[in-house]
């Protein structure tokens, strides 16, 4: 694992997907404790020269947008910050790679291709004397769970949701920072590769071998129970035709005694499952509930609703409406803050 | 994946094990397609030079007891039939293996440890041109679930349970076995390495990277698709502290219409994780129905209840208190058969 307790000077790569196709590099930007000096995506670049980050997003840090690696201030870093379908490397992105490797800058990705197997990468890296970090390889110690999670002192908190892609990241990091700035001892415990990143430490569950998707959400709440309050990234859903049983894995692993559930508003089946309906919030409240009981008992103590398709009088409608239905406070995390989640706790 | 088609001659490794420690060895001798022609447990053929099978085991084909693998009748596999805590290799049984490859016999196993990655089964393999097959090994090209099991126009049984080792492989197989002899048209989807050896193909879903347990159930769903009832293996259980997310990845990649829950009389508490007692039967049939509904709607019509530690008027009130409290008929598919089952089906 590479050593990330400094401040580095990140470039962030997303080709062709700013903003709204790269969400480590939207993550990285708005959570992340590092310097982001820039963000490659030529196709903007090439038709806006003078395109910065503050023309697609509120309340980060700017940064300028680029077309290639060789135009960027100096960076230590170059994290891959986007992911195609499928999870592959892109040959267009190899002259990037090369440069941040010869200019001695450590590369980072979340790909299923490892940069680590990647001849030309882990020949120069040597030759660099650089860090290739595969954020998505787990490590090779696992195992399976010993169910401890729920033994830990701290309030452990986990985000569930109604759907992939529905702000658990985006939840877990506002509550956690939220926390701290109320002054909480708090951690955090990603699980997927933007909080990983973000986090500088971590494992990304869904790539372990399934026996030890419990195992490995537990060592993470174990490695940060010396906190007060533990707060822990989930995934997918637990209805999730494709990944319910990663979610059951970060369940009965995490042992949470606090759940938030995370929904878009207005999603009504699931993404790329569209003949699966969600099911509704009061359902999956019970469920997650209902699911958790047997192991470690833990409610759900509010809901997350991402509306930022919406305008402001339809987004206080669409809390308003899934407050009712889940019967549990509910807020979106980035439009209204946490405060009342929090509160909850 | 090694071709399994034809009736073979196999031997068995089962050293310090048999029968107890030895489930592969004993559901191959009770349901594999192939001649058992002698079982290695050096220390049952050190004790007793005239042990057979049938001394420990009632209803299965008999065979010697056998110490080392060139005592045995001609064998064209040998079968590693038992598994150490850890899954690891044990150095003992080497002279065992290469005696098998020398004399031209396959080699599966079902170990963590990798047969083919042994550097001196692997040449000898070669120079012997047999096959090292290792059965957990997940195939390269798995992926995500497309969410299609629920398509199929077979009926889907999936044996599920409160707890691991309740009976779910031998149910399952039970159920198949006695399917086809009542003359239906009947296929069997293995999960776990005893059935895919007794199958002669499949997937051992708990290696899987778990983002494709789902997927995995899956593919055996759909390549079982064409007769009028699969019988799918479960594993675990979905409250159990360490294994659930493998249970909720088959369950929704399954997408079962009928499923049974098997469970061991008198047995309270999660095994090996004895600080969480086992959710009581009724819980456990909502829990599952529950839980599958949202992706595919299917019932639990049946219970299977392991009684073969009591005497046969404490087996029939176990059954019987297992009923009431599930509120489905049971059996103990083992001694009084599964017709029940069947005609719920």
């Amino acid at each position: 694992m590479t050593e990330t307790t400094d401040r580095r000077r990140v470039l962030v790569l997303a080709h062709e997907g700013f903003p709204d196709r790269a969400k480590t590099a939207v993550g990285l930007l708005r959570y992340g404790p590092h310097e982001v000096v820039g963000v490659l995506d030529r196709e903007i670049a090439e038709s806006s020269p003078d395109a910065r980050v503050s023309d697609y997003l509120d309340d980060v840090p700017d940064a300028p947008i680029l077309g290639r690696a060789d135009e960027a201030d100096a960076f230590d870093t170059l994290v891959v910050g986007v992911a195609p379908i499928g999870g592959g490397f892109d040959r267009s992105w190899r002259p990037d790679v090369r440069r941040a490797i010869e200019s001695g800058a450590d590369v980072w990705a979340g790909l299923h291709y490892l940069l680590n197997e990647d001849e030309e990468f882990a020949r120069l890296a040597a030759e660099h004397d650089v860090d290739l970090w595969d954020v998505r390889e787990p490590p090779a110690d696992l195992t399976v769970s010993d169910g401890e999670a729920g033994d830990v002192d701290a309030t452990v908190v986990l985000t569930v949701g109604s759907d992939c892609s529905t702000g658990k990241m985006t939840t877990t990091m506002e509550l956690y920072e939220a926390a701290r700035d109320r002054g909480w001892d708090a951690g955090f415990v990603p699980t997927g590769q933007t909080g990983v990143m973000v986090a500088g430490d971590g494992i990304v569950v869904d790539r372990t071998i399934s026996d030890f998707t419990a195992g490995a959400t537990e060592r993470g709440v174990l490695a940060a129970a010396d906190h007060d309050y533990v707060f822990v990234e989930g995934q997918g859903a637990i209805t999730h035709p494709a990944y319910s049983g990663v979610t059951c894995g970060i369940l009965h692993g995490a042992m949470p005694d606090a759940m938030v559930l995370c929904h878009e508003a207005g999603r009504e089946a699931v993404h790329g499952y569209e003949s699966f309906p969600l099911a509704a919030p009061e359902t999956l409240v019970s469920l997650y509930e209902d699911l958790a009981r047997p192991v470690h008992e833990g409610r759900v103590v509010a809901g997350a609703l991402n509306t930022h398709h919406l305008d402001e009088a339809a987004a206080h409608d669409a809390v308003e409406g899934f407050a009712d239905s889940a019967g549990v406070p509910t807020t979106d995390p980035v439009r209204f803050g946490v405060g009342e989640v929090l509160d909850a706790l």
